[in-house]
């Protein structure tokens, strides 16, 4: 792992919510940045950090971070570098603003993810399109990682691309409460039931993947050539979501070994060229039991940066079927996120 | 409604099961049916029913059936009609047995499901393979209704394949812990997860509909032609499996209003014609709210009889997609089942 | 049970929320009172009602009702008599305002429970304090039902203290979540956990039942002289709240025979002599399995009005420990209050 | 820490169930201890112990500890220290076998434990216990913990009962799903719902912490004089016991502070004498939140051996009550048997 004389200095945008909750516990101890500067909505203004929110992380607050005093979310409060965990009603222009005045802004939020500047980042997938950034109008940097949903989903879907072409995917999601933040969805809606919608999720998931699977040439992405149909559906999970996933391949293959190699194939150049702190040991794992992969079993498996496979079937209508999970608040939101800051920094979009 | 002189008295086999417990609770008032016997295993013959088992249903335990002494599933303890809620690991030679001894056997078991000479039946959608019994080698009757995950969705798809014809069928569930017995799925397994894995039930998915909505042809019937793809979870939800379907059609619409209107169009006549106890005012409901269906919220609509329908929209990969829910143990189990032999009363497969 | 030439007209103030929701439930097919008028807060008048909130209960709502337009909260708009399932934050002065106006107020909120002239009623325990009634100042009347938890425990109380009479209870509770109305406790607090506190809920067991269980004198109720210590949890049940109870009586017994005598005597003569649409046939059970009772197996008993027990032991500390649940959104709230209205017109406090 | 020139080898029996599979878990990487032998039941004697179980941790199995092969129970498999996981059917027996063949046995179940010569300990409360050791009649060693709810209890009076003394106790569990072992407690029973029951529960709190509170005096030990009336409760939690307490204590005092401040001197001493690798930095917490403590949130502290307090008030009948929360499978088990060992490891009762 490479190392820096001092870390960098950082804010996150948006850091009362769950999202920014989340960024808090996973940067409290974190390498290469330090926490410098918090940023809130109004109403928490002025307040200490520990006092403004009802802390829901499994890590106990630092007591550091906890006297920090909030900020508004505007550029003259912040460190060169923010983390955006902001709500996609303020996201847009706040982040946008951060960009102007030069700042480099890593963001969970969907505001920017598919403008065309904007490059929309998996590390193990597509670390090419961070180029795009060399063609933003504003003189900072805005840099997103995709929905909760598509990053597990993409990740597993690179291989096949890569090595088989992918013609036609279809997803059916079992999504956590924690995805939808706090409070989020009610105990009355949730509790021995399921809730087949997820505002605006199916939308993402069938178009962000074609732009992360796209190709850059210049300033420009062009999309992957897939078609993809998603039906999301809300479940009494706590954290992890699953998806079913059938696809048709371009070039066909009958070995279920055949995918499977693939998948294990995946990452592993990347992970023994670069060393960044949250990039997993195995970005994606295939798992051999027939009822795994589990939320509740495998949500966490390397610090909750793996995406599990399992079940890996032929499909009677396209050409094969199978299971994915990842963790939704970290390898789907924050953790994304900060691994696409520590590529930044190895790659020199960020500086010391 | 019909009325009969005397109801017709019953038995139920494998009476101590979950399965077994919906039939006595279904059956205590019913009425065209009496129940005058109940069976159970070596273990517990002899006991009365009330200290055999533990009550699990809503609905009291009548003091009266409370007081059944239980019988071996043989023949000469029971009347001529009995219900089956047999374990597949038994149901098969004892429901042959009594068939053999001219017994009428309704039969929710898996086992002779897809035997030749055996209706698989829901009433509203295939009521004329009924007459697969004049063919069948023993004196007496076996019929059988479908897998719970499949009498929701050959339902929904009847109408459809009557007005337009159905290619291709892809189906992710979400089912609940009922369907497994008791005590069934561990706690362990189910708080805080998903099993995206249900033995047994991908294969009857993808072949029972094809029997349904076959066509009888003299004594055998021919599959209809499409092919299903089935992938099965587990949730942590007490009574309704719901699923999310999509599919293609041959006759091509456009128009989300002509499916919607199959389905209202779909059992009118046969409600208008026949008037059984268990038959629901509506078989197939569509729900306009972008939520619905949902497992609390409907799946006692009509008593549990109702299969709901809702998030019409269109696929990008095949034709149409949507979700439904139906009541696993009601309409999905001992309901149907009980719903086949009014009806085979009303035909005469049951004689008073 | 006595007959109306014309149902009673009544009105629901707080239609919209669970609590008011709940009264339009019970109160569609009402024998004595019929839904004339519909009241919420401002921003949801003028709405229909069926578009103005989504709907929660089982049971459909019914399609006359959808339709009636939502008024204000204030007298004009109402029939004489109301049923207030208003939030606490507004239910003191609304109610106030309609009293003051000479209306009957039926209230299942807590602002005017230990009001000086407002009776605290639970039908089958204090029916004499509705003469409380004669003493109010304004030229109408305000009824109230305890909390939802009280109303459980004091009528498992009340046999006890008129037979033993009571010194000291302590009262852990496990409570539902409806209890919170919607949205209510987040899924995030309660999936996989317990909250241990409910705000104002351990005060109201404390003072509720000694008012309940007091002695009407004039125009004054002298307190029951007992001390009650509460604990309150919510857990991850829809409906349903339990408590573990432990009690020291004045009179002791060392039979736990005399206790359940107690219970199962009480509230027989009320039922012979009154006959009340809500009243259950029974308003105490003692189930005997050691097990029991469970909010799923029996918060549905005799649609929610019966309060059960279990688990009758020795107190190593005070004399005896028990547990009762009651359903809390019915016997424990609408429920209570429609049986309320239900006395007050066979007393004469509510005229044709 | 204290350091050995090699580690200790030690033997698990009872290995494939949910506290065998903890203690592989917690025993993988341990710094004194070295799992060299498992045991397990005849039925999985001979096969590999990733084979013969479903492993249900959240760490991963390590693949050196997947290829043991299972031995039977009997001695002459396992090195002279053995943990003891073993259901309470078999544990007496083959625990006591052991014993007479001069083996040290570390066991979590409950057969010994109130056996006159066996300790039953806690390592911060009665470590001086253990001397009870020197008057076992057999030539090894059995060493227990305590119940798994009895543990949190009981180092919660521990300080209450030195500075102040008690006189009662009054205990309402609300015990997690993980306690009753796999597959244990029924979706079917939990979901939507609460148990009042569990079996032999309250039992073991009325009775243990008599005995670990107690005092030895020679060869016995005199019990602790308090009284303690528990009622147990499983809920719909994965992992962390739940009480709440109430009691009266003999020195009274009318400040929350003296008892807080008697909690938070608790184990400091200890923890600055002692170093064992189990040992948490806190043995108890008080957390000021006053919806605190909640399993979800802080049933991992320190590595889920920390006990966490919170809500203390004046109780009404009793002096105090509070609420208090411990990890039912890691302090509560396996991890307090393993402190346990390592306690034994430092007082010279286990020997290098």
């Amino acid at each position: 792992m490479f190392h820096l004389s001092k870390k960098i200095p950082v804010g996150i945008l948006g850091a009362t919510g769950v999202v920014g909750q989340k960024f808090v516990e996973l940067l409290s101890n974190h390498p290469l940045f330090e926490i410098k500067a918090l940023g809130a909505s109004e109403k928490s203004t002025g307040k200490f950090y520990g006092e403004a929110m009802t802390w829901r992380m499994a890590a106990p607050l630092e007591t550091k971070i906890a006297q920090f005093k909030l900020h508004p979310c505007t550029p003259e409060h912040f460190p060169k570098v923010v983390f955006s965990g902001l709500d996609s009603s303020v996201a847009g222009d706040i982040e946008t603003n951060f960009a102007k005045a030069s700042f480099t802004v890593i963001s969970n939020s969907k505001n920017h993810r598919m403008d065309e500047d904007v490059p929309l980042i998996i590390p193990e997938v597509n670390s090419d399109h961070l180029n795009l950034l060399n063609h933003q109008s504003h003189k900072g940097r805005i840099v997103t990682n995709p929905n909760c949903s598509v990053i597990g989903l993409t990740t597993a879907l690179k291989p096949l691309a890569q090595e088989f072409g992918i013609d036609k995917v279809h997803v059916v999601t079992l999504q956590a409460v924690s995805g939808a933040g706090y409070p989020g969805v009610s105990s009355f809606d949730i509790l021995d039931n399921v809730i087949p919608f997820i505002s605006g999720e199916e939308e993402k998931i069938e178009q962000e993947p074609l732009k992360i699977l796209g190709e850059l040439k210049g300033a420009a992405i062009k999309p992957y050539p897939m078609q993809i149909s998603a039906q999301c559906n809300r479940v009494a999970v706590m954290d992890g979501h699953m998806a079913c996933v059938s696809l048709s391949l371009q070039k066909k293959t009958s070995e279920a070994k055949d995918i499977i190699d693939a998948w294990k194939r995946f990452g592993v150049s990347f992970q023994n060229n670069l060393s960044l702190p949250s990039l997993p040991k195995e970005t994606l794992i295939y798992l051999e039991d027939r009822a795994h992969p589990q939320p509740k079993l495998h949500r966490h498996l390397n610090n909750g940066m793996t995406v599990s496979l399992g079940r890996l079937q032929k499909c009677p209508l396209l050409d094969w079927k199978f299971v994915l999970l990842s963790h939704n608040t970290i390898r789907g939101a924050a953790g994304s996120a900060i691994l696409n800051a520590e590529l930044m920094l190895l790659k020199g979009f960020i500086k010391e």
